[in-house]
């Protein structure tokens, strides 16, 4: 199995995670942590389930991993994300010393592994993290355009119904 | 009370908080977050406790909060930490849409809030997050000096005992 392989493959297993986020209503960003060839910790987007900026699928990830591994310090370890990082996130890969960020989409408009910041690579920093974008992008962005495409369609729908009710009560 | 008066009251929550984790011998650092008048959250640094690098006061305090209000959007609310938010918590900050922050000491090292990075001010951003710098500084900053004196202390008599013991045992 060759590099792009292997991203592939655990690729998957956060869109896995992914497609568990929009089942739940959530944005659906799925990610996980591998260190030796193993996933050792998992997570999907919950802010909304838990009502908690915190709770993106990068920070549970992350904090299952170390969970798993009994440390914080995640340095022969790399992280896996549907979607780019945000600011908090690429943080939270540095704190955790991770040593690659692989992600899916790339995020226009907060994205912080590249796109409009790059936090992770910042000289300013004493350590180096590793970053390769674009992996399964294609299936990464469907899932989150599908939410988005679903979201409009609701709130188009409600804005409708809620005018037939107000003209049929005025 | 004035505005000043009324920072150091709510900086004397977040130290509470930072004396706390002393106490547990992690990195002595305290938030706590303000709503209404009220604190609505309150975390102290357990990265060691729990061997989670996620696990900083802020990220503590603003789960919190979250939890108190039963919203992830606490833009109404303000939070006192007292040691300048690195890149994951100031990225935190803007995710919770937090109306503004309010520092003890900064940290020349890492401080994302005007001392290395200026996250939560970045005018790439939609939104913005008022920062207040330097309240209750040196107390803020002699716990801090405090906890890595011990370190130091502590890793010096073991590097002694180390060189007495093998010089022992040759």
């Amino acid at each position: 199995m060759n590099r792009l392989q292997q991203h592939e493959r655990w690729m998957r297993e956060a869109l896995r995670e992914a497609e568990r986020a929009l089942q739940e209503g959530e944005v659906p960003v799925g990610a996980v942590v591998v260190a030796n060839n193993h996933v050792v910790g998992r997570g999907h987007n919950r802010v909304e389930a838990l009502q908690d900026a915190t709770a993106h699928a990068e920070i549970l990830a992350i904090t299952a991993a170390s969970n798993t591994l009994f440390t914080w310090r995640l340095d022969q370890a790399d992280l896996y994300v549907t979607l780019e990082p945000c600011i908090m996130c690429a943080g939270a890969v540095l704190n955790a010393r991770l040593r690659r960020v692989v992600y899916g989409a790339s995020d226009p408009q907060v994205g912080a592994c590249g796109s409009v910041f790059n936090i992770v690579q910042d000289p300013r920093h004493r350590w180096h993290v590793d970053v390769v974008s674009g992996i399964l992008a294609e299936r990464c962005s469907e899932l989150l355009n599908a939410f988005f495409q679903e979201k409009r369609r609701l709130r188009k729908r409600a804005t409708k119904e809620d005018r037939s009710t107000s003209s049929a009560g005025g």
